[in-house]
């Protein structure tokens, strides 16, 4: 899995835009999410749908579904019917630990399946890739398991129920059922088709060629046996990314060959770089990205510095044309972190007006960040290594969906 | 894993000889193991060698190494230079469990193997590839599983020591170490690597292109670490045969660049179908082959029916000119079963220069195979359920170097 910020690097030459599991690049310009949604044949998620999700758990719809974050689907009304008519569904969403610490990009997926979590009240599984990063990235074995680990800590921060989550590391689980999953999967896919959806080429490594299933069999209920014995049918949402589509378009192909549901999907935009939505995000560029170990004064400095601005290059030309908010980082990271619709929207009125200048809304930018930073580290630091192991004992849920 | 008695039909219009784990063809003609030697790059196993294995055990040397059955080999050298400085080694085989019966061919592998841990008093572990007749023949994961203890139980009653044995079906172990080392191989390889080593298509599924790993890792102890743990450096001997030097080429290519030792290996020559070692052997075929459960009658008259005659076509020619040794499928079977030597050299004499006729050639064949089937049936029924258990069960091995 990765995360909703691809940290790979664009290759400039680029015209087209490229979107996969380890590549975003915009070509020329920004990201393109209507045109992906028809390349990639899912589905839009529309207003009336996010009006049912409101009305079927009785709380209000999460922001990212309120300003179009998480944007598109597959099946999702399926899971809604079921929902409806008494019937239950699980969660599936993971991380690939490529990098010890988080960045804020890092933790939407979590954030959203957290209110998932506590709004359908169903059952989750995590999967920590640490086999792909292993694959991907020059690590070690131990390298990679130490860093599934250190992020367990940080989505376990993020404040799971430990009765319905079960988070587990490919190293240490695959096998068994799950392991008889990646096998009947792997059989229903040849390699054209995954050069196909995934872009490999002859002189890639067999390990990136069998890794797909690996990802795809976390849709299955069968692959946790343990976890949901005798809920062989149970279908499974998966809040991710639009980067992680192809991995799940091949699953969804494979499902009904083997006898099992297709998974459904919420999928959301990326979180774009503090230098704008059109320039690369890099792990190697620290001041590409706030992490959640940054201090208030480190997020200061990144935010006033780097925060690809939309206002005007000077404060007369600002106040007499406003900012463009289509390209303000600032004004995007407050449309995934700040709560308040009215306070957000009379920021970006008053900073589209030219009334508010730039330095003001990073300043308040600045405060949302710190106090979610804060707050996060303060949870990470109460997680300890018991509470690590709960979350990843192979166990039945005993609260599974109550 | 496959056997020594590879069942891959034959493409008639082919010339040049074929073969890899999947396929034998011989093209025109016979196997020629010399080029197969040359082509792999392994090594022939000359009689100084053979005699070392004699001396360093205190025992004769197997019928199998006598007459040259298994005839070619890998760093074998380097496996008795440790012998003889009284280090240790451990062995591996493995059987792909396609069908349910075993023929007289299957069980060549696991008679010699139990000869080498008898004669070098040393642990074993032994695969089966479930998981590979999974992706390669039209099995569900079930049937495979339950053929794979079918088959183990054929493989126990050949004898193996239960306090040095380890017996795994890959659905049941793959997991933990096991895992780790398969996609540490993986890494390692690339797709182009596997179709110049197995002559993968692009059209062939990826569970195809994942599987040589899965073959590979048992050749490292550390895949092993409830049975070998802190004995990462263990050598590791395979006895096969020589279809199988694929993937152990690959394995040999990959060991050190992931920090560990070589599989060495021994190998053999293919056990000829009942119609000669120019015909295709057949599982679909039930008269190309014998059964551990055939009985007496069956084998008589599988053995008179098609057993291909080196002999001439009237008994006045046969007096005269006496028989080809060659092509005689009789002969040569005896020259696998029948233990004694000066019997064997005597009928050989007699059958060459006419005094012996096919039908008496036959007639002691049926004897001795009808014998070792009938010894084999008895043991197999003696095996239990509890018997497989114990020799399935993960678990360090209590007497492994005794």
């Amino acid at each position: 899995m990765s995360s909703v910020a691809p940290e790979v690097e664009k290759k400039e030459e680029e015209e087209e835009q490229v979107v996969n599991p380890w590549e975003v690049s915009a070509g020329k310009g920004r990201i393109d999410y209507d045109k992906l949604v028809d390349q990639f044949g899912c589905q839009r998620l529309h207003a009336a749908l996010i009006d049912r999700i409101a009305r079927l758990t009785g709380r209000p719809p999460h922001r990212f579904l309120r300003r179009g974050l998480f944007f598109a689907h597959r099946d999702l009304n399926e899971i809604l019917d079921l929902f409806e008519k008494g019937d239950k569904f699980y969660l599936y969403t993971g991380r690939g630990p490529s990098s010890e610490a988080l960045h804020l990009g890092h933790l939407v997926p979590f954030m959203f399946t957290k209110y998932l979590q506590d709004a359908f009240k169903v059952p989750l599984v995590i999967q920590l890739t640490d086999d792909e990063k292993f694959l991907w990235k020059n690590l070690t074995v131990e390298e990679s398991k130490r860093l599934a680990r250190e992020n367990a800590k940080d989505i376990i921060a993020c404040g799971f129920d430990v009765e319905r989550t079960f988070i587990f590391s490919d190293f240490n689980f695959v096998g068994g059922a799950f392991y008889e999953n990646m096998v009947k999967v792997a059989r229903c896919v040849t390699y054209n088709k995954v050069v196909g959806i995934f872009g490999f080429t002859p002189e890639d490594h067999i390990g990136k060629i069998s890794f797909p299933p690996v990802q795809a069999v976390p849709s299955f209920p069968s692959s946790f046996p343990k976890h949901f014995s005798g809920n062989d049918q149970l279908r499974c949402l998966i809040p991710c990314a639009i980067d992680q589509d192809p991995y799940f378009r091949m699953t969804r192909d494979v499902a009904p060959r083997i006898g099992y549901q297709k998974p459904a999907l919420i999928e959301s935009r990326f979180f774009p770089a503090l230098q704008g939505e059109n320039t690369k995000m890099s792990a190697s560029d620290p001041n590409s990205a706030i992490y959640v170990t940054d201090n208030t004064k480190e997020i200061k400095t990144k935010v006033n510095k780097y925060a690809f601005s939309g206002g005007q290059d000077s404060v007369e030309l600002h106040r007499k044309l406003g900012a463009n908010l289509e390209v303000d980082v600032s004004i995007k990271y407050l449309n995934f972190f700040l709560e308040d619709d009215d306070e957000l929207e009379r920021i970006k009125k008053e900073y589209k007006e030219g009334s508010m200048l730039t330095g003001e809304v990073k300043q308040l930018l600045v405060k949302v960040l710190s106090e979610m930073v804060e707050r996060h580290k303060r949870a990470r630091a109460r997680v300890t290594e018991e509470m690590v192991d709960a979350f990843m004992a192979v166990r039945p849920l005993p609260n599974m969906f109550g």
